[in-house]
């Protein structure tokens, strides 16, 4: 017989904490809290394996449950005294949901569950509170008839306003017997006109209760905070049914929720709010100003209001015993909510409380030192992506925001600025020493030089994947990108969002982690990078095995990835280095050639660039290595579309603007994801491979004969098999002894590949024998495993992670058992070639927690955008820490 | 030590027949025929593996291979009694190229080798014959001149065409003497002033005629040869030095060509050509008409010249029994080269003759008969692809063609007709009852109704496998493609190459056998179908494995696939049936919706339709499996881009064109074969499966209930996860319960899917959880395995071809070694989950004889064109053989 009821409180528990998976979070806490000794209201948990079975089988119980329920009901009515529906002490339950991991307000919640016309009197003796009962009890219908049976919520608040207007009350807690009991009677009329009439039989409230719980699982917002959290959806709910206690009986009465910790700071003291004789939403609710818990806080921030250890000093000592007893229990900051029932204090919940990145660092670091936890508990406790908040600059919290609208998040950090609206107005700005936020439609890859002068991007299309999003992200720029009812007008230079318009040159403020937006110019704080982090991150670095570089092309962005830590460049997009207006002409004409002369005359006024390009990033470098890819995208995206362009490239190469618009056609690909790109160009037209290797290794050379060390890795893009990367390590091969002999000198250079397409995970075995190392491309990688065009997915894939196809994004966090698997048969087959073959991936995953914890097995290295070095530093060594525990 | 050489002839050798991939094809059966007692003239073959090392090794040889050329030149000195070099008794040879697959006239042959000034003069007097041997030196200094030494071949033909015209000479043999030592002379000043005089050491002759021949095998028509024939590059060919033997030196002397049965009918009488007093090479040459083999051959074609039997009879009756040696010991028709010199008859080479489709049908069938090779062996005689021959409509060789044009060789048959234009004329023009050609610079997806009823398709743009290819061969239509310099003026409704136009209504033939385009109507005959076919067949059939299905969606394909033996249908293509006129408009309803009812309503128009065409199909199928894939392609490729059927559209929907144009915009994707196609579509649109699904069963009870069996099987395309096939598979078995319900009947019917992704390859196991069957769609697997667009594919990979990247056109015969092993893989893990799963492969390679012999050990059937059915029968009847011998 499969258990699916576990019994808590009064000093002891069935279940524990370590059963979080079954019991849920919460119920797992109640149980553990019960363990302890810390006073907890006696109840029971249901399942999360109730929740999965209740979905697998169209919304049924399993057949057993009902006993087990029933007789935990009974032991409860035992331990209390009490009887669930007693007309004479009537036992009273909350019905809370509980999962895995917390996800807030997302799902219901029944209170006073087992009041009814009878036991609403047996409360009222018994409490000797009349107001107290019925207050209750019309709160009990309010909640039941909107949460379970559907009832529309307004239709209550209506009469409550009715009630306040008629009377002049300001708050709820106003209201007399009579008008409570009038209330009551109202409110079961809105429910039986709805159809729905209240339930009188405690034991339909409460399987009432329970399925609206499991039920609130599967609702939109529900689904839609596990897609954005990466929550299985099968992971199901538990269902906490505890005794009610009140913090609402009376003025010896009181509710209140408090960290161990501050959650915004991190410090060390006792934190939170309480309100006497009131509920917990009253808290939440914002109805009446909470008062705070110890005199410190009031007066650190001049609050009046008398403080808990004011005003229950007996119970603020136990409570903050229990603190203490819970925090060395759990060794960790602790969440708490609790209620103090005429004179007697019940802990409610606890859990480890969510906190801000610069709290997790300071809990962490503050616990090593109060030896609470050991440096790798520390390195677990701060969520790697919560590094960001401490990397990038912010808005002042105090500051009041005139949103005027949201869109994604698309790249973290503020950024204040004038608007723009075209990339050559950005420049044009820029260069005249203005900070400018470049607002378009969409950016293109000739936005690239606009964006990178610019303090942010904002765009009115694409999601967190889109051009924008991910060379902002890469470029460590605040974007915020697809803002619905955006409209841009680039003939009249507005913006309109919402009946607001803003034209070029106004200031606007942009919010990339939150994906506000704000008229006017907001003020900037940017965040201390205090000690303590450097301190935290010595722990990761001296943890972790994965080696972390940094995708990187501009001096820029090489300095900005030395400065957070990284070991080198692992991939240097050559062709970002093309769209430079004094180049981007060159590489056209280059394109444009009918024939190998003409191609080649247009790659020699490329090669100084190039070479310029590549002396910098040595020279930035200084010893550490440096992965260069070769020339990837397929040609047509250097091409203009402008008329204007097109004429100027004309003019230069001396032919019609006819010519041009039929070379461009013939460039023209169906699907240019899978056409000419990658080692295809360079196979079909080596003098690129060529240009590109002499320019590599006349600067390897320069740098080198200055004293500087150089560790030039080529690399070669979109391979499926041995012989391509062959015929390309024999062009880069006989180039480079070319530059060698004409220079007189020489300088060791590496040529490895990328592994991006399925055949060449495939064939790795055979790959490794000429490879001196593999990078894993998992954007191409994932888009071929995958037969999904990343530019195209937003039509079909937010469906496909909310119908749990996927369990995230793949091009956010690598699809594990797809891409995943791939990934590691490649590894596999080619260390069993090259025992000492170095394996790295680059792209969007190399920045994202939850791959770097799956590629930790696999890899040697991973690289990613410089702002996202210091969070794979840390996945790095928390993966490292995981896999030591495992 | 390595052994480099093998020496035959006079009875005996060192190889054998087995050795092939060592000696090449014709030293083996120098070797063979040593062996077995025929007359070679003695030799040695230096192996495949010294061109192997000498493209390793960067042009050079072996160090031991000098010694062991000179043992053999040595031992053959001894047996004939002459020396090479010798100024009395000279020995002369033939140098000639043998790879392990004969590469008829791609690689270089130099003969006489071993003449010099003095040798001359020797052979001269051992011959008694001055003139044969000038006339030897003469033909020796022009071919060692072009071929070893790279003299421009027209300075030779220079000074004979002076001598020819001065002497009013017709042929070459006219000379005299002293004109032949002239013609020496000059030929030698030729060479010198060419900067390459004529080496007299024959040692140095014999050295630079082995290069030569090594050499050849990578000079561009033999690499163009060997990407056509699908023969690796590694492969090498040896180099055969034999004895000169001389058919030119008299009227006691002849040389010949015969093959054991007519290569053309299979016919078995002894066939062939020889010339008196000649070289081989004048057979060959076409100066002077060969004379015919037998009486037989004279009488039957009215030939005068004397036959072989009646001008040297004892030498016939010699040959002729050498004939019957030789096909008795081969157990297969031969190819033979002979020469008779001074009265004694040698035999210069044997193999297996190159034959027809009709032939090898003939001979194969006829070896079986007379006991020579049993069932198994004759259906390997027969090569797949050959099959084609007999299956379309040819024009009669005998007919003179005006050939305006040639292209690539799209879909086998002939085909004439009137031109038209467009699809829309073709359509007209049939309707009259008028046969057409349908001549495009390209075709898509809205011609398909055009194609049909045209007798064959003509295309100015377009590789094998373009869009115009693959349906014609689809459809069995003769197809030519890709005409360079056609030019057609849809305006003037011209089309015009090299000077030649044709207009609208005038007749042309087309051979998409040949590519040949011919001005006006050839006289077409269609093959017999013998009753040697279906006996052949029948054998085919009982020891084939496969099972063979076709692709068809009309009932025309249905019936023709019938005919060709297909056991059912294995892919019905669902989108074709929406591009007939009547349909496609609500199609495009459908697409164009902005919402689930509007997309509905045009669904219930489009629903009748579908429903008819699978009654069709099921009641021709009658008992027959038939799998149908929901719709697959992305959905713009429906739509108009026209702006008069824009119109159209907008005013059947009652909305703008603007409105359609904007709509068509978001439809736009940047890599369609990676968007919202396949399953994506039914999982974000499911009615549209709903409609599909609707009409499938409908049309299934429809034709049960006439008592005719129907199989259908349900095909969801496209998944990467076992989640998207339940999905679908819920919609169907949802729709299907309700028309069981309505219809108060049912019927059994299946649901699987495509294997068309790596992602879905690599989860194969747990998607066989819920799929009935699996059938790989290798066309896509290929593309994304690859990462490789068939449409984009062609401006890289005839040059990946050439490099030897991929041995062959990935997407005409399967990549085994890439896609190839993802599908075992696939096999393997589906199977293991389900042991009855069906595995079969549709597409492009389900017809291709290579592909189809690797997969026959993975799969149960292949599906096909109709046309490729007894190709793909017999290429899996060939693929068991194999196996079972292996």
């Amino acid at each position: 017989m499969t258990k699916w009821v576990y019994t808590f409180g009064d000093g002891a528990a069935e279940g524990d904490a370590s059963m979080r998976n079954l019991l849920g979070g919460k119920g797992a806490n109640l149980a553990e809290m019960s363990r302890v000794g810390v006073p907890v209201p006696p109840g029971f948990t249901i399942t999360t394996e109730v929740c999965t079975y209740y979905y697998e089988n169209n919304h049924s119980y399993p057949a057993d449950l009902k006993d087990q329920v029933m007789a935990a009901l009974s032991a409860i009515e035992a331990k209390m005294g009490k009887k669930f529906g007693d007309a004479e002490n009537p036992l009273l339950f909350s019905v809370r949901s509980g999962a895995r991991v917390s996800m807030p307000g997302m799902m219901d919640t029944v209170l006073n569950l087992g009041l009814n016309d009878e036991t609403v009197k047996g409360l009222a003796k018994i409490s000797g509170n009349e107001k107290f009962a019925y207050d209750s009890y019309r709160r009990f219908i309010q909640m039941y008839g909107d949460v379970v049976m559907g009832v529309d919520s307004h239709k209550f608040e209506h009469v409550l306003d009715q009630v306040r207007e008629t009377n002049g009350y300001q708050f709820d807690n106003q209201m007399t017997v009579e008008q409570l009991k009038d209330v009551v009677e109202q409110f079961k009329k809105i429910c039986e006109d709805d159809g729905h009439p209240l339930p009188q039989n405690p034991i339909d409230q409460l399987w009432g209760g329970i399925g609206a719980v499991f039920g609130s699982w599967m609702v939109d917002r529900a689904i839609y905070y596990r897609k954005l959290n990466n929550i299985p959806g099968d992971w199901g709910t538990a269902v906490n049914v505890q005794t009610m206690v009140f913090g609402n009986s009376g003025d010896n009465s009181a509710t209140g929720v408090c960290f161990s910790r501050d959650p915004a700071t991190g410090e060390n003291y006792f934190y939170g709010e309480y309100l006497k004789n009131a509920q917990g939403e009253d808290v939440v609710a914002g109805i009446r100003t909470p008062q705070p818990m110890t005199k410190l806080v009031k007066e650190r921030r001049g609050i009046e209001l008398p403080c808990m250890e004011e005003e229950f000093p007996a119970l603020f000592k136990e409570l903050s015993d229990i603190r203490a007893k819970l925090e060395a229990h759990y060794k960790d900051m602790q969440d708490m909510e609790f209620t103090i029932q005429d004179g007697k204090l019940w802990m409610l919940q606890t859990r480890n409380g969510k906190r801000t990145g610069t709290a997790a660092l300071k809990i962490a670091v503050d616990m090593v030192r109060e030896g609470l936890i050991d440096k790798e508990t520390a390195i677990l406790r701060v969520e790697a992506a919560q590094l960001d908040q401490l990397l990038h600059p912010m808005f002042d919290k105090n500051e009041k925001k005139d949103v005027i609208a949201t869109g994604l998040p698309a790249s973290p950090g503020a950024a204040v600025g004038e608007i723009v609206f075209s990339a050559e107005d950005a420049e044009k700005a820029a260069g005249e020493g203005r900070k400018v936020v470049l607002v378009r439609v969409e950016t293109s890859p000739e936005d690239i030089a606009g964006m990178h002068v610019s303090q942010g991007i904002l765009t009115a299309r694409g999601g967190m994947t889109s051009h924008a999003a991910v060379v902002a992200r890469g470029m460590g720029k605040p974007c915020v990108s697809g803002v619905p009812n955006l409209r841009i007008d680039y003939t009249a230079q507005t913006l309109t969002v919402d009946g607001v318009t803003l034209k070029a040159g106004d200031m606007i403020s942009i919010d990339g982690t939150t994906g506000q937006v704000m008229a006017g110019a907001l003020k900037l704080v940017v965040p201390e990078m205090a000690g303590d982090f450097g301190e935290f991150m010595g722990w990761v670095d001296s943890i972790r095995k994965l080696r972390v570089r940094a995708n990187a092309e501009t001096p820029t962005d090489a300095k900005t990835a030395k400065l957070f830590g990284a070991e080198g460049i692992g991939l240097c997009r050559t062709e970002h280095m093309f769209f430079d207006p004094s180049r981007i002409n060159h590489m056209r004409e280059m394109i444009l050639a009918n024939n190998e002369a003409d191609r080649r005359k247009a790659l020699a006024k490329l090669l100084p660039y190039q070479r310029q390009d590549f002396v910098d990033l040595f020279t930035i470098m200084d010893g550490l290595p440096v992965t260069i890819r070769l020339l990837d995208p397929p040609l047509h995206e250097f091409l203009p579309n402008k008329r204007s362009e097109q004429e100027e490239i004309a003019k230069e190469m001396g032919i019609s603007v006819d010519e041009i618009i039929a070379r461009t056609a013939q460039l023209h690909e169906a699907n240019p994801m899978l056409g000419l790109r990658g080692c295809r160009l360079a196979i079909v037209y080596p003098e690129i491979c060529e240009m590109q290797t002499q320019a590599i290794i006349e600067a390897a050379l320069e740098v080198a004969s200055k004293g500087i060390k150089v560790i030039p890795e080529i690399e070669v893009p979109l391979i499926t098999s041995k012989k391509e990367l062959e015929i390309c390590k024999h062009i880069i091969d006989t180039t480079a002894e070319k530059v060698f002999a004409e220079k007189g000198a020489k300088v060791e250079y590496f040529v490895g590949t990328m592994i991006e397409l399925p055949r060449a995970a495939i064939l790795a075995d055979e790959i490794a024998e000429v490879a001196d190392f593999f990078e894993f491309g998992t954007n191409d990688l994932t888009q071929t495993t995958l037969g999904m065009s990343r530019d195209d997915a937003g039509s079909f894939l937010p469906t496909f992670v909310t119908k749990g196809i996927y369990s995230a994004d793949p091009f956010q966090s690598l699809d594990q058992n797809g891409v995943g698997k791939l990934i590691a048969m490649a590894c596999k087959s080619g260390r069993a070639t090259k025992a000492g073959l170095y394996l790295s991936i680059c792209g969007e995953h190399g920045g994202d927690p939850a791959s770097i914890e799956y590629l930790n097995q696999y890899l040697d290295g991973v690289s990613c955008s410089p702002y996202r070095v210091p969070i794979a530093r840390l996945a790095a060594a928390q993966a490292a820490v995981k896999a030591k525990k495992a």
